[in-house]
């Protein structure tokens, strides 16, 4: 079970509308190697673990990685939606993918680059524990190929935060099942850190996070569970020296960003103001006072 | 952003393999009307919100149920998982589905029961929020049907608890999508209940939820988030006339099953007891004593 | 068994070539909420109605807007072969769906906006009847959003054409299963139309059909059969108040527009008059006089 | 625009439960050769013609034949509807498609026999009229074929009757784009008759059909329209000698079997009687007077 | 099994970069009718292959065409990935297949024009020889189609060298299986030759390779195998009345083009010098002098 | 391009009929780890492999192994095809894949164990060299695990054969990525093996293989190209510690094992004596004497 917090990741930057870059960035969503994929297989690998009283430590890493990327299709999602805010419905259409236009009320959809949606076909957990982290260390690459490539092809200031903050936290998780592969094994993949080859500090959007740590940090995202995951996510950083550690609880995060309604695709109403009302009275009748943002803020 | 905790909403009893339980079960998860569904439409019209500041009590009572629904793709992984315990591959082969035995390590796959994947393509998230509710007020409706038929040919215990737990707690969320409805637009779907005309207090598996007043309940699956629920889920059971109500915090939940290890399908491994062994020395490593079990237990 | 008669039931205007607006309509072709997928559903259901001796009215509601619902394919179909006249094959691959160059000789399939093609997965039949018409309410209230946004998206005069056609009869369909919903369980959902909550008379091509009273009258598309839909279709309409009823016959209908020779796609040939002429002897032969134009009219 | 009438092209036995045999005739509705195909390839055919007033006798035929086969999927789904009445939901799931017990209230799917949905890619419109004549000749040999399987492997008598009536008709489609295409282009394809190279006349199932000579009629199934098949459906049956004819109108048919309720699927409820009641008087209120049977009969 | 060998049957020239051509030229690659369909139509048959002992020399003809057609997917390959070299990543993404730039490095992927993968599904395999032959002459029949209708949309010098050679060469193929079907069975289906009608020698593409008498000439692809396709190919040309001819060894061919890195999408690195480096040396170790170009040259 | 030979890398014994089996062995066929995805994978990696002059020992190795690859998809073909022989239709039905029979001719077909076609989407083609490597490593591990898996399953001798042959072919191809990728970066992956950690020399029908050294061994399968595999296939097994080698040319190979007509399945022909008399007859104009059985014999 989750506790789900309305917060994200990351700060989601406003931008000028931008149909084709947020096509591109579904890529990160609902690609083979988007974060669709890496939620879905380290959450099924979770339910289908057997041994797990054994394998403690192994179960809680896979577990808890599971539960961050959950956080990461939030903040894919965000992206997308903040880049088709504004954007004309016809120029989505021509240059963008249509269904953000004619389907998702200019939203974010579970589908990749080219339109064709997520599917379960992507999810591997084949029951062998050697096996799945040979997988998920390779998902984790193919990820992070796929995050530099819509880097260099998207300019927006949202997709550039995005993906900034997911090549950094995603390289955890490539160090984590690296790591895991290691000690059970011995093969040392971090050798071939950082794949492909361009280092994440030449980045800038990524420095931020560099700057603070978090290139070397999993963070617990349980209220207090998956406690063993230092039994393996530890040593150094295959690419500064550096030692890696395990934090709890994780960072506070940020507010998600407006998303103001378009009304040429009745999102979230033709007549926004007539549904605002009922929401208003509603509120007022639970006790809620002022205006309906968000009650802890 | 999650928390995961490694608990179940239900207990699952254990029983005898049932190899074309688990095929069927699989309905459940990867289905159209699956909880993979569930899951993934609020999720991504929690994603897609547009007008959040305006409608805050309708987002937070779609976000706030997506929640809970993570739980639920944990509660039909964790049966079929189960069911497959002590399976023998070629009665999987022959029987069930056969990727149970060939890719899952006898695990649950994100499939339905006839093998097929699940698709991205499940997912509606027009924009518009009445439009989005009679979905997902649809989407509840033909998961009990899928439920109730899964109960009706399925006899193993886990499966049978299983649906006992989801048609209770899928009948609130019918119930709150319908009150939403109602609210925003005078249409009573409440007076179509039960759909499928069976009661649920003739379902004995239910019978326990229904005793501690789960059907009256919408949890906040939330550290403090989502708070706004409370001014659309409210009023009385269509059926039984009681009142409605929200709960915070969500109850504690029930440890996951054992998952022993199948060798014939080399789960975790073809011989356990090695790298069952090096999880002990990295415990001990990390100063955690006793076996590998769970640490909180 | 069906008569299909070589009509279409609106007149679609010509206009300038416009592939990214074919594109776009395909969406009401071969999308999940198309008119492929209300009369494969209904068609379906009739299939499967068990009962049928019992619940004549209700058979006869579902097998007879199945029967209108071939209509709306062909006045699909009628429009995008008509949008894609005279268009160049290059713009095509690069503004539209390429395949409407490469595949089709400018002509539609039965795809989405997208290009994915529609699938038998859209037909929802659960042999539940409150189940099924609940999900018709909704696949026909998704359509009418889906028309709307095309409307908004596409100038194109046949799309204009096309969508004030068919969002009046979707919206009869609407309030039929809505009628029919109410009249078995209680629950109105009439009350929540329009829905989207966008007046049909704001729409100029809706105009006309609302003059002559389509937006009241379910055609029976039939010989002499489906005598009993007027035990279900009756009452007023939710938004104007009138009288609903039943007509038969239905209107006689238009001629399909030309749709000329494409050459550069080789459609119907890369050299017309050498088939054209085979035609006419042929026709000759058979004793038809005149042009090969259509013989009755 | 067709109309429908509530008949069908052949009287269908009833007998044993036989979910595997539904199974395998589901390859007749949803299979790449099945009747979704052949209706659908001739319907979007028609759509997408261009030259029609050039080319009118082929336009009609095609047209034409494009009406005959919304009668076969009709036939296909009495047929597995009727195979399905009485199977155990458990039988359904373990030998035959679990969808036909766990979503389609043992009725039909648009499915094949693997369960496979049919999708519109299986649709072949090239614009390009010789192109579409040697596509439908080829559709309907591998039609042939597959229902020539289905015949030696399923023994229920609906499925013997319907293979047997589907051979002969579909025969007459294989003759009729043959001779087409040998009018077009001088290449007789009627010389590789029968394909597969199964006598017709050696299947009892074809013999009542081949005695009223349905072998030879292309029936015009339309009010008056497409009349100029004639000028191609001419000249001699390949395999008999006999003359080709075309008639008008079509046979009146037969009506559709009885499909009982089912109630462990809750088709067409849990409880039947409660909804048929609302039924009865709703029908009396619209002054129909005694059981809710088919009114003409 | 095969021998292959580092050449192309064509020589592909450079030109400037065209992503929206490189998406087209995809539908000869993964479209029904590219040429992983007939490669993967005539592999699959030569193994269910039943009777082969007596009817050796339809098996070889098969088999034989078979070997042929991997060539052709390496000769759509490279054009595919030269047409894409120096082309902009972000213009991929508006113009083109997003896939190109973000997930395939500037290179080919099996997906058709509109970035649908390649399926088995096209794969047409009935174990009737008459059929699969008939299926075989209906395959080449819309691969000339598609050939030809890429070559009037895409102007690039390698589309336009490729589409020639793959339109004479399929030409043979097509003639192949007519004649084969006429000696089964007597039907003569290269009366309809040219299908689509637009000669072959209109196209200038295509007249360097009927001058060589490729249009009239089987070339073994192999060792010494499939002999005994001289006893079906046979005959005169349907078109040009010539001769035609079986002969082996197949032409030797042409390079392959080159296909320099390009760095924004990491192919084959971020950095090529470093592994070329290590490439090098690698080479020196094995006893390779010079540069690494291809060894035999 | 290619040459191919009529030879098997493996003799196929024959055993009884197998339907379960056969749907089981599917899954090395067109499952995502299957013979297709190597093949493919390898084949498309090497049409858009960027820098091939600078890194030709790593174009040979993976243009090479993609040749052997082709191999392996015969090999499977055969396996298929020889355990449906003599299999009750019936019996394929409902304990098999359908489709074997109702299509197929008790063929093999490139479905996967579940009856899903192989689908381009399992091709992984970054255009990253590194990238490549380590998903070819991954996928060769994945194969080998489906492999053993199918192998606990199954027990024909035919599959017994092949998956023996498979596991010890797979793993020379598991150790040339490991060691290119180990030669490029660094990273070790050999301590890793066996993966799954079951020693190949533990498996009987993969001990004749071991005992000619195949699992030392990689062959060229090419006249006289790809020399270069030389710089990177070397030092020693990772399990064994004997040295590596490249030989040339390959073994030469086994028939193909006899696939007798099943008449019930029309495969060849409802009727083998006609055609296969009419088979003689061309054979005997072409000048083959003897029966038609494999020339070069």
């Amino acid at each position: 079970m989750i506790l789900r917090y309305d917060r994200l990741g990351l700060e989601i930057p406003s931008g000028d509308p931008d149909p084709a870059g947020a096509m591109a960035v579904q890529e990160l969503m609902g690609g083979r190697f988007g974060e669709m994929s890496t939620l879905m297989n380290y959450t099924f690998q979770s339910f289908s673990f057997r041994g797990r009283r054994e394998l403690r430590p192994f179960y809680d890493l896979i577990a808890n990685i599971a539960a961050e990327e959950y956080g990461h299709i939030e903040a894919v999602g965000a992206t997308i939606t903040t880049m088709l805010t504004g954007a004309d419905a016809r120029e989505i259409v021509t240059n963008g993918n249509p269904a953000h236009a004619l389907k998702a009320g200019k939203g974010v959809l579970p589908v990749d680059s080219g339109g064709a949606p997520w599917t379960g076909d992507y999810v591997f957990s084949s029951g062998d524990l050697v096996e799945n982290l040979t997988h998920n260390y390779f998902l984790e690459t193919g990820a992070r190929n796929g995050k530099l490539k819509v880097y260099e092809t998207v300019d927006h200031p949202a997709a550039r935060a995005l993906t900034g903050y997911l090549i950094v936290r995603g390289g955890v998780h490539q160090v984590a099942y690296a790591r895991a592969l290691e000690l059970l094994t011995g093969a040392d993949l971090t050798k071939a850190f950082p794949m492909p080859r361009i280092p994440t500090e030449k980045i800038p959007e990524c420095r931020p996070h560099l700057e603070r740590g978090s290139h070397l940090t999993l963070y617990r995202f349980t209220p207090d569970d998956y406690q063993e995951v230092v039994a393996v996510f530890k040593g150094t950083h295959p690419e500064t020296g550096e030692d890696l550690r395990v934090e709890h609880p994780a960072p506070e995060g940020f507010p998600w960003p407006e998303a103001p309604a378009e009304q040429d695709v009745f999102a979230p109403d033709y007549a926004l103001h007539e549904i605002a009302e009922i929401a208003q009275t509603l509120r007022r009748q639970a006790g809620f006072a002022g205006d309906a943002a968000r009650h802890a803020a």
